[in-house]
């Protein structure tokens, strides 16, 4: 298979040619952001979402944008036409740009980058996860930058400890994943997930959703003692749906198998992006 | 002037083709290291400090590098003869080059350029500093990453503010500016910077060096409320030598004037740094 073109500020170019210089904002002060979606046989799912969070990134992050949503989605489904990868996910981000005094915003780099996006293993909800607690909370948690720094400087502890992700928390409070949303399920099967200083995912804004019509459902701080004691737990992310987080710091959570709101609110979810799609 | 060339990896190269692939993770995930340091009349100033701190960030944070400290140097003193710079800025970055999964260490992209760097403003000690106190805690303090994220993010806050740059603290203790460390003077002329939780500068440690001889140093927390009360109060830089800290949240430091022993340390610094590159 041909490199995937990428787009760049104003043009598709060949995967080689896709380069910024070494000047940008991003490369020299870790300044950028990015959202990130996937497209199911050719269709994005929930792309209305994902670009109205990257474009509320870019406007908290000052950082200005020479398209509108409308001409980012024409540009998105140019993309997806010219390469033909009808399971990908797909990159939008936005950089710093190159300063004049290298230490403030420029005039920022676009870049959209597809690549295909193999499906989740089949076994990977009867796998579960096992998480690491960590205490850290993220800069600026609730826009989408390209500030990963501790998630993969940890990654070696991830190995050492034999777990699957970290799971953040701070003062006691559980708040996400580095690339997913945390959720519990209390004994009389309330769906919980932390409200402040996250990243709020698409997947988990749709999940609420739907978790609404089926149980009881609660944004609030919710404290790393409770996810110890839950009933069940899980993550929700664009690539893996819902996953159950079966072990944390090396203790069964439940019962240690995946739980049956957990396993509901997976069916319902995929229903859901399926129907999204028009299958 | 022709744009200065640059070193990437094994080559130098045009500015105009000093660029990084898309998918490094420097630009994906925030994750590379640098160091800078200056020339004056194309000597460089510290730079074995400089280059061993480098290595240092490199080794924290598994970035191998392709370069002996030794080599390194070479190719440093070849990029200022071949640029002509002779008083500049040098920056050695190294980036985590581009993950087979988008999210794990690469192959390490190593990229030097080189800067004119004009002289401070011949007012800058005179009319010092204002700083402005944010509680915030770098990420790994101790390593010099290119997360500055934070510091990027608040420059509209220091216009509004009308301050020359921010403080941070946490827990009541000082830490340090983005790009300056923060000493005080007691009232019994004690020279006090923080210890822990700082990125340990290179003019920091030779400033400490030189204090030692004249004043009494301690390096151990300092409490907010201690640089609020103290008699002076100070940053040390590599393009600032020694400058006053005039101000903390629009209130005087001290008499509000530059102190004596911050005047003297300027100046011995200053003496320091000309020896060092044998004028």
């Amino acid at each position: 298979m041909e490199a995937p073109v990428v787009f760049i500020n104003n043009s598709f170019v060949p995967a080689s040619e896709a380069v910024l210089p070494v000047g940008d904002l991003a490369l020299q002060r870790g300044y950028g952001i990015f959202d990130f979606f996937k497209t199911l046989n050719n269709k994005p799912v929930f792309l209305d979402d994902h670009l109205q969070r990257f474009f509320n990134s870019a406007a908290q992050m000052r950082l200005p944008l020479q398209q509108s949503p409308a001409e980012l989605k024409a540009i998105i489904y140019e993309l997806l036409q010219r390469n033909h990868i009808p399971d990908a996910g797909i990159r939008i981000s936005c950089t710093g740009g190159v300063p004049a005094d290298g230490y403030s915003v420029g005039t920022p780099n676009l870049v959209i980058t597809q690549q295909p996006l193999p499906p989740l293993a089949a076994d990977a909800f009867d796998k579960g996860l096992r998480l690491l607690s960590y205490n850290h909370q993220r800069q600026l948690p609730e826009i989408k930058t390209i500030d990963y720094l501790m998630a993969i400087w940890l990654q070696p502890l991830l190995a050492e400890k034999q777990v699957d992700d970290l799971l953040y928390y701070r003062h006691g409070l559980v708040t996400e994943c580095p690339r997913a949303n945390i959720f519990i399920v209390t004994a009389d099967n309330t769906v919980v997930t932390p409200e402040r200083n996250v990243l709020k995912g698409i997947t988990r804004k749709h999940l609420l959703q739907l978790a609404g019509s089926l149980y009881k459902v609660e944004e609030r701080d919710l404290k790393l003692d409770e996810l110890r004691a839950a009933k069940e737990a899980f993550i929700s992310s664009t690539t893996k749906y819902v996953l159950p987080v079966l072990e944390l710091d090396g203790a069964p959570v439940g019962d240690g198998t995946p739980g049956e709101v957990t396993g509901k609110l997976n069916e319902v979810l995929r229903k859901h992006v399926k129907e999204h799609v028009g299958e």
